[in-house]
């Protein structure tokens, strides 16, 4: 594959600037913003590429992009997404986060890891092999979907309706990348999320806070309501929270064992922390990150939140929360347990707005599309990758893959341990855009058989 | 005091250009905004009025506006303040909060109520008297601060270095207006404050929330150590916390039992509440309310708090909380308890900042400042004034009386129980200006003897 090579390395700074122009459209889907422009700009470049396309759309949801290419006795779905999360908070960016800016050899920019990096240079490595390698020995579909960020709201529904144009012999999954070593990575699951805001009210407006002697105070009704939900050791208190999940199998302790877990240290360093929570280290902290479910805060707000101080007595309380789940557990199931359970605790006050929810999945670890990831990883990268069973992450692999019986593997990314995705000043470095490339072009190989 | 009455008919337009004048000036002390341009405003007025200023400060604290006028056998200290409460959040008021608005009857703008209203009914009134009856019958000092909002952080200072200048036989504090049932309310104490911000700290920056299997969430720390300071049965559980608490005395209790408590309903009603915490009603409410410490969240912010949802780990976890305080305790001994308290129970990691505190005060119900405040205002209102020992708020009533042995009462101002101080549209019924205004003359009057 030495023209694939030559090809890429001719058009490296039209591929960058393509890269641009699509980080360029603030995509956000929890806001709303860039939605039908960012679904053009794909639909587009798909054609440009000689692809088939069309959108599916259910419920109202947001543009899928669908995309077909290729022909050959195996067809590989290759899913991404071009929402991206929001950029806030703002001050914190070193650079505009919608202007891809390079810095040191990275490339800053909201979504260049999470996901429109993946995204482009998989299409660009599509038109390298077309101009280097000729007629594609698979058949690949593109499922380019932009609700990612707000737990693919309309995907499962999208699934449903369109399930015969979905079908495929495997499905590269969005996410690749290298690990804190340097080495590859695969993965085969993802985790399931609910994500919740609970709301708690007070009087009719803010009040002066001499009034806390009678008033309800909505911000301590929600830390009460809270502190029930999971305490300092750990553990959620939900009733039923666990029930469900899932004891890793022997192959996936297999797996874990291979997987190397050496790196507590540079990534103690790495995040600016002492120690992890409950200091785990090593295989410990691995399988705790796999193969358990979370209960996280991932916002806060009540009353005066600026500078200084304020004497007032709140009327609102908010708290964002993602609970991350692992098979076999229900967003469903998790919901009503959660308002069974505020209710039993005297929270029946505490409103629960359910802002979406996927299910967890775990594909085959020994599948042609898993092999392929492998195989072509350890010849481009020229070490051994690593096999996780599943990410920690979330996405909509349930209905894309699980419930369709399609095996999964992730890669062919340029994500790498310092990415910083959901995070200010989220990038990538340059050398691993071209890398990923070449993983894409080999996957495509290995994957024909 | 028919022409004192008529001079004021007359003056209406200019008066109420002046308190717009003053709102105009945003001097919010918790932003440093607007400062000396206010206390400018402040000397100036008292000038034209005839009164000899001058500035007081200490510790690079906000200028303290002093004034005197008029000569007599007793002083009378006037106690007020320029600062405001911060103005946010700015969507929930109907007209801008620095733009003295009339609608229906009122007068909307922050301070319109707290205290920029009273400063300068105040000053009118006695622009009034010197034009109708001649010299004033009292000598008359005016201290008007601009830290109030800020938990008077330099007042103790002035009033120990200018303890001379600020002696007198009587203090008329900042607050005064009608009730519920539109009767009058003198008030002789004021609760003490401890103003702190809770800090908890994680990661680096912002994470993924799948991250949260093993890297500590300070939202969660936060929450577990709010946790610890109240529980849902409303006790504050920092050892000692209560030791201090000085029971009623029997002319408190008598009092107490004067105040009429049957507006149970019409307070519900206005606040849109169905009922107060734990269902307190009537004399339990207004015991509590006046005799019982509080501890208050007034403020949390933590990770995303914008429209939807955001998958985020957050790295910082901040709560703004309040403690009022009773006779006899001290605001040191409660920050000192706090932090044994959190390091006890395992929260040391959480940072304590200091926002300002300031001691309780209770003076005597027999004094004749309080007399002339009682007396006038049943000349002025035709009704019985309420006598309240202590008000449930906060002031800076120990280092400007209590310390000083001055006796102190509350009256003579335009506050009514919909004013909603510190609150998006704070404001004032015009009908109550005009009544303050009298109610400022026949105090003088009386307090004269």
């Amino acid at each position: 594959m030495e023209r694939f090579t030559a090809y890429i390395d001719s058009q490296r700074s039209r591929f960058l600037a393509e890269l641009a122009d699509i980080i360029r459209i603030p995509s956000v889907a929890a806001q709303n913003r860039g939605i039908e422009e960012t679904a053009t700009f794909v639909e587009q470049r798909f054609r440009r590429l000689g692809a088939e396309t069309r959108i599916l759309q259910a419920d109202g949801g947001n543009p899928l992009v669908y995309a077909t290419i290729g022909r050959g006795s195996r067809t590989l779905l290759i899913y991404d997404h071009y929402d991206v999360q929001p950029a806030e908070p703002l001050e914190l960016w070193q650079s505009p986060p919608f202007e891809l800016t390079e810095r040191n050899g990275k490339l800053y920019g909201r979504g260049v890891a999470d996901n429109k990096g993946n995204l482009m240079l998989r299409i660009q490595a599509i038109e390298a092999w077309l101009a280097t390698e000729g007629e594609l020995p698979i058949r690949i579909i593109f499922a380019v979907e932009g609700e990612e960020e707000v737990s693919s709201r309309t995907l499962p529904a999208v699934c449903r309706e369109y399930a015969d144009l979905l079908r495929a012999d495997g499905c590269l999954w969005e996410t690749g990348g290298v690990d804190l070593g340097e080495r590859p990575v695969v993965t085969c699951g993802a985790k399931g999320i609910q994500y919740v805001e609970l709301i708690a009210r007070g009087a009719r407006h803010d009040l002066h806070s001499s009034y806390a002697t009678f008033v309800p105070n909505p911000a301590w009704r929600l830390i009460w309501a809270l502190n029930t939900l999971k305490g300092p050791d750990g553990r959620v208190r939900i009733p039923g929270f666990y029930d469900r999940v899932r004891q890793p199998s022997d192959s996936d302790l297999a797996a874990l064992a291979s997987i190397p877990a050496d790196d507590d240290d540079a990534l103690l360093a790495n995040l600016g922390l002492s120690d992890f929570l409950d200091g785990v280290r090593g295989v410990e902290r691995l399988r705790r990150h796999l193969f358990e479910p979370t209960c996280t805060i991932c916002g806060l707000v009540s009353g005066y939140t600026g500078k200084g101080s304020k004497t007032v007595l709140p009327n609102k309380a908010r708290a964002k929360i993602d609970f991350r789940l692992v098979p076999d557990m229900e967003p469903a199931e998790v919901l009503q347990q959660l308002r069974q359970h505020l209710d039993a605790e005297g929270f029946q006050d505490i409103e629960i707005v359910d802002l979406g929810g996927e299910h967890p999945a775990r594909g085959p670890l020994d599948a042609t599309i898993v092999r392929a990831a492998l195989d072509s990883a350890r010849e481009v990268y020229g070490c051994e990758p690593i096999l996780y069973p599943t990410m920690a992450g979330t996405g909509p692999m349930y209905p894309l893959c699980t419930a369709l019986g399609t095996p999964v593997a992730s890669g062919a990314g340029c994500g790498y341990y310092s990415s910083r995705v959901h995070s200010p000043n989220e990038n990538i470095r340059i050398v691993d855009y071209w890398r990923a490339m070449q993983w894409m072009g080999s996957l495509i190989r290995h994957f024909a058989g």
